[in-house]
């Protein structure tokens, strides 16, 4: 497998080309964004982290009969993933209300949503990544209502096996963010990655925040937690 | 009829008892508000044209087997209603993108939504009324699942009436806002005003504003353009 030219850089990856025309190179950089790219840093190892969690659990889904856009891990920082088309929605599945939705609804911190709630949001920085309902992906013509229906799909599919499985591993799936790519053949898959940068994690005894959060709210040792749901989910 | 107690008191209207437990007296005010009630005015006679204009409207829905709140006017500022129980949820009709979503979705001004757009806001001034999808309003219980598919039907047929109607005064219904009530037995009916207070209306040969933007954007003579839908209308 060649590594290839760059064929688009993102706030946390970059992806190449490979010389297999249906299979890409993701590579996992350092840096930390949050409330759309106006709080930036550099956190060394957080991308090392990310990539063999995020190989983790879609090997996880795998396993699960869930399709994902991985292939295998290639090295610390790289994953060998099928090329796909992502459909430009960022899709959010809730089980405990936290971030922000409680200020958004005024929604009372930690309610619990059951059956898990799901949303979606217009993947476009320049705009702030808006939220959207069924009716706007149908009139912006983002994805079919086909399309929609296994994507909600996938999303709760995700949810219960991610859930579960963490839940072993003493954590509670708080929410999460997915992307969905489309492969050449038409299959919707789960891409982009599955980390503490897209998912809130909390420790079910002590309540500690194992995620992004650490960032954004500005309690330190963000690699420390990576590092602590890694050696977890490992087990 | 007896007026008794004030019941409620929003930002355009006050809401009377009457002797009747079934019937309310709605007054509509002078005041004018824009942008979540932090551009504010008097504007003398808009009351008495949103009375007169919402009162035809209503008219023209019963005519049209869409059930409404409206009874009858009962003088320039008055209108006996049923009294509902609002459905706390503020429904958009957009058949030309223009205001908000133009920026929060990048969609272009003037944009055509065929099929007309439906959109949800929480009714809730403290939080702005913020957006809502179908998953939101069935995760806060704000209205049922079956109720959703009755006011989404309604809203789709006010639009049509509507729509039509007003083409034929040389009018552009470009987008309103609905509420919704519910009446004693049940029954979901079409509540609030029906107004250039809560429409978009753009003169179809000029394609002058007749409608609250006026006031959102400055461009005064604000009762001279109700008058002028009114007239219309009336014919």
């Amino acid at each position: 497998m060649e590594k290839k030219e760059k064929l688009y850089e993102g706030k946390a990856k970059i992806v190449y080309a490979t010389d297999e025309k249906d299979k890409v190179i993701v590579y996992f950089k350092d840096e930390a964004t949050a409330f759309n790219a106006q709080k930036k840093d550099v956190i060394e190892g957080k991308g090392i982290l990310n990539n063999k969690i995020s190989s983790l659990f879609f090997q996880l889904l795998e396993k699960n009969n869930i399709p994902t856009h991985f292939i295998k891990q290639l090295s610390d920082r790289e994953m060998l993933t099928y090329h796909v088309k992502i459909i430009p929605i960022e899709v959010v599945v809730r089980n405990i209300a936290t971030g922000s939705i409680v200020k958004r609804l005024g929604i009372s911190e930690k309610t619990e949503f059951n059956p898990p709630l799901i949303e979606f949001y217009l993947k476009n920085d320049a705009l702030g990544d808006p939220i959207i309902c069924y009716e706007h992906i149908i009139a912006l013509n983002l994805t079919t209502d086909e399309d929609i229906k296994i994507i909600k799909d996938l999303a709760l599919r995700v949810n219960k096996v991610l859930r579960e499985f963490v839940e072993k591993a003493n954590i509670i799936l708080v929410d999460f963010k997915l992307e969905f790519g489309k492969k050449e053949d038409g299959t919707i898959v789960v891409a982009d990655e599955i980390s503490p940068d897209t998912c809130r994690f909390w420790d079910k005894e002590t309540g500690e925040r194992m995620d992004k959060d650490r960032f954004r709210l500005n309690l330190g040792d963000l690699t420390k937690y990576y590092e602590e749901v890694l050696k977890r989910i490992e087990k």
